[in-house]
């Protein structure tokens, strides 16, 4: 029997809501990976993604897999067995850089920080003084798992001065917050698709520096992944007009990403900065009004992931199921060291909306009643419609 | 500016042409990878594709990323550094297997044949003899670049009489010909969904036998991609109802997967295969009448994947062009060694009907004459339709 999924909004930490324009492309008629008209398409994406990124990276390309593979190709090809790469960790997905780098051979010396805090700079730059000869400086730029946004200009910067190469994770932050890959000078960085691009998983965007691109050109050994390696990839996402053929790309995938990099093409970096920001602070003032507490300090939030405290004597998951099955929405959990303490926000893309925001924060204020809290109903939609009306 | 690709028929190795009840699939809401519904949602595409396979394999689940990435899967997961492998190559894709042994620090043993035909059991045998150490024997069941079958119910009984785990790539099989793991007693085995499955390029159907998942969960290294790491990816896809968030799951693309198993199902496996060889048969008798000629013996065809020899004279990337250009039509070109000897014209899955047949018969027929073939026109699509009248 075919499968009709319930219609959901999604508000927690991807995949987020999907602009209706973005599904209707996917269902465009699929052309061959090879098709002129295909080739050209391809042109066109990476055009987009460089403007999304902020670089005029030749390398710039959507690994053909969700985000998780975006950070591997990343990791396997900058890496051969032995070299040492420094690993700032604030969250799970520095612990899961660490996992990628001991599986290539490599040693991770892990720079630890608080869970929901930003990178220590002092931390890293001391790491990279005991540590001169690591060939990479790994970081996440936007923690999926805590919301909080590290400096990444000044991590790059403390790479770029000590000769290594910078390799940022940014799946959570492309389109909701500055990326600037060429200002910041980071050497390799990957996000996802299902975030604050709004489109549906499945791809990795990735971007390499022209340094990066001569460490992968010119290595002793082969990449340990045929299907990520980066010297491969480029023989079918290059320059040049022939290309050939690697693997078979995700068509319509491919056709999903490129409305939704058109849309944010449409609306402007800024303004989508502008917009999530917005988001943010009315949904922000809502939580406060309920005496809920956001966990991340205000200088290293996210504005498109927000981590709330579960108050005392609510049942999170019993509320997070309430949310789902009578007003079809999903917020997350807690994941890793903070599972059962915090929900997990989003406002990504076509999720950063104010009709979301009310929408959640009705709906968390009427479970947390029904739990017992005492609470006024409609405080907490008409404090966010006062930021809307400022 | 919004990309809206030209409407074509793929008659290509694929993508083939997508059932519309998958691409409308596709554009179905997205809901979150962990999502009540969507784990029930999973456990159906698992059995669908337990169907689909003929296995009761515990472990069969679709990788997320395409062919290239289940080949991947397969050797990363049950090869560690200094294993033998026996490969068998006939084709493009036997020496794309080679290459991923030698990526995990493996040994690749190959055995070769002519491109076009079938793999040589007697050699195989020998290679088994010369090297009984070997862990694994690789093959490729339905060669997608030359459209040759070989025999993998023997080739998995040699591998098991010797000990040996059999990998098996079955890409262009699934769907239009039988593919019984468990009566051949495969080991590990992968497809694609861009083939006779009608859906769209992006994710690659895997299955691994009890002993294969025993190999996996009792290595002594970890597996060098933590991406397709089945260890960690069973705790996501595995059979119990607690699942664990590995990476984000391709929902939307999963949609179509899941529509296409449907579709596979309600037409069931005997019948697809049945309309593989009536099309089939159709188109050679058209390609016959023309002069052409199938490059592969009659006994080791794939139905699905025609190699059609190009006439003396004949200028065949002009006229692939020109079948895009005036008709819409994708055929394909030949790969490796047989680039510029052949066409593949493949009539897999949702493409494996009489109108296409009849299109391309036509259309490759007016090409013919124009480029100077002496040939009467509409005896080729009469030829066929005297195949569909008996």
């Amino acid at each position: 029997m075919s499968f009709h999924p319930p219609r959901r909004t999604l508000m927690g930490p991807g995949p987020s809501d999907v602009d209706p324009r973005i599904s209707s492309a996917l269902a465009r008629p699929t052309i061959g990976h090879l098709d002129p008209a295909f080739i050209e398409f391809m042109d066109e994406i990476k055009v987009l993604l460089q403007y999304a990124f902020q670089t005029s990276n030749e390398l710039t390309l959507p690994v053909s897999a969700p985000g998780s593979a975006g950070m591997e190709a990343c990791f396997v090809n900058l890496l051969e067995a032995g070299d040492k790469v420094i690993v700032c960790q604030n969250g799970v997905f520095g612990g899961r850089m660490q996992e990628n780098v001991v599986r290539c051979g490599a040693e991770a010396i892990m720079v630890q920080d608080e869970w929901g805090t930003a990178i220590d700079l002092d931390k890293v730059a001391a790491a990279i003084a005991e540590h001169p000869t690591a060939k990479v400086l790994a970081f996440v730029h936007a923690e999926t798992s805590t919301g909080v946004e590290s400096d990444a200009a000044a991590l790059c910067q403390l790479a770029a001065d000590a000769g290594m190469l910078s390799l940022v994770d940014t799946v959570t932050g492309l389109g909701g917050v500055e990326v600037a890959v060429d200002a910041w000078g980071a050497d390799a960085v990957y996000s996802g698709t299902q975030k604050c691009l709004s489109c549906v998983p499945g791809l990795s965007p990735v971007t390499f520096s022209a340094k990066a691109a001569e460490v992968i050109q010119s290595r002793n050994t082969p990449v340990q992944s045929w299907f990520l390696d980066m010297n491969l990839v480029m023989g079918y996402w290059g320059g040049s007009t022939k290309r050939a053929y690697h693997h078979t790309a995700p068509v319509n995938t491919l056709y999903g990403l490129h409305e939704a990099l058109t849309i944010l093409h449409e609306e402007g970096l800024e303004a989508s900065w502008a917009r999530h920001r917005l988001n943010h602070e009315a949904l922000k003032v809502g939580l406060e009004s309920m005496g809920l507490e956001l966990v991340v300090a205000e200088r290293d939030r996210l504005p498109q992931l927000n981590l709330v405290s579960i108050p005392d004597g609510i049942d999170e998951a019993a509320l997070r199921a309430t949310l789902l099955n009578d007003y079809d929405l999903e917020i997350g959990a807690g994941l890793g060291v903070l599972a059962g303490k915090v929900w997990r926000i989003g406002l990504m893309g076509y999720s950063s909306r104010p009709t979301n925001v009310r929408l959640c924060l009705a709906a968390l204020e009427n479970s947390l009643i029904a739990q017992g809290l005492s609470l006024q109903g409609g405080k907490a939609v008409a404090a966010a419609n006062a930021v809307y009306a400022a």
